[in-house]
């Protein structure tokens, strides 16, 4: 499954960035709103949401406000108002799941899955680390930590320092994904990682991130280049 | 770097496989002679290699004799026939590198290093298990020992029996790379192995096999796929 990102700041960009995407296909498209300049209004998110879903087709909708912690925008807003920004979210049902990263407090992430269940909402925990790559270790129980909050989708994006470190995730993934028993979503970022972009779903990572207009984080690579590769790759595996 | 291998049983086998290969540009081709009718006839081995040589334009080739203990074709020599061949062919340099296999007899490898290196070929000691996957550390042990032994170039092919094996066939890869003074080849093979015939070579395995006309081993692709793969990968890690 191809996801690709939206990171349009007002609904005019986000409208055209939809014109160049919508026809490449994704199976997902993944809002971050934490790039959209009327995020401190949640009535202006939810027409936006509403708009997008509206434009989609049927295409389920991501919608993740990412922390400039974990690599995202900065928005100027308390954490309290980020929470119920993503509540206003999940009662308008104007989209089909939200992420939340599981660093954030615990009060905070068991709320946001209660209210998102309540409303038929997939929620996706993920972790994000921009300088480095844990332990496979480390990795496998923070895709663990994700189901034992009630994840429906974990997560977990990293920055590899050496080759190595890319085996070191699919390692990962491939052990938590032939564990747990929700989907798993993994990748290495920057050069290195774009091959877990390219190959990770061969070693169980449910989604990959691509570029259908504009990249959202380093190593994307084009929706059309990942198409072509997934090709090969499930022909020559048979 | 990308080698076709070449199994017909015929001059005119040989000849069509040339004419469907030559025009996919590899950059190495490797006449696997156990395949061949007349590979008993060492002079009959010779105007072949040099029949493929010239018309191979330039692009070197590979002599391989596979054994049936790693997978090659029965060819009812023994192995005293097999070493004067491999002698009548370097004496000739009718090819640019033979491939022999680490398990043979210590004098027969030392006699061939040393007959090949007089003509100025190049020797590849080869390893291949059809049925399982070493251990990281075994598979890096063998990769040393072929240095040990001489090798200008170190090749391991192995079977994975799950996608585990595939990550351990290429961190022992990447390890062997960083740690050996010569080029490492390596692959899995079968269909979870075609994953290392695609990139591999991120992970150091310095020639990949691939299809021109005929395959000569489990999982691998066509030359024209691994061509549009490694021009995406290598434009995805910049």
């Amino acid at each position: 499954m191809i996801c690709t990102p939206l990171v349009g700041a007002t609904p005019e960009q986000l409208g055209t960035e939809l014109d160049m995407v919508l026809p490449k296909q994704p199976d997902m498209l993944e809002w971050r709103v934490d790039f959209f300049h009327g995020i401190a209004n949640s009535a202006e998110v939810v027409r936006m949401a509403q708009s997008i879903k509206a434009a989609a087709g049927g295409i389920p909708i991501l919608f993740t406000r990412r922390s400039t912690r974990e690599g995202g925008e900065p928005i100027g807003m308390s954490e309290d108002q980020v929470v119920a920004m993503y509540e206003a979210v999940c009662h308008a049902k104007c989209v089909d799941l939200i992420d939340f990263e599981m660093s954030n407090d615990a009060d905070h992430i068991a709320h946001l899955r209660s209210i998102s269940r309540a409303h038929g909402i997939g929620l996706v925990l993920s972790f994000h680390h921009f300088s480095a790559t844990p332990s496979q270790q480390e990795l496998v129980a923070r895709f663990e930590l994700a189901q034992q909050l009630g994840a429906d989708v974990a997560k977990i994006a990293v920055m590899p320092q050496r080759l190595d470190d890319v085996l070191t995730l699919l390692s990962a993934t491939l052990q938590a994904s032939t564990t747990l028993a929700i989907p798993v979503v993994s990748m290495s970022m920057g050069p290195y990682g774009s091959l877990t972009r390219l190959f990770g779903f061969a070693f169980g990572s449910a989604l990959s991130f691509a570029v259908g207009a504009n990249s959202s984080a380093p190593g994307q690579v084009p929706i059309e280049d990942l198409n072509t590769v997934l090709a090969i790759v499930n022909k020559s595996m048979g």
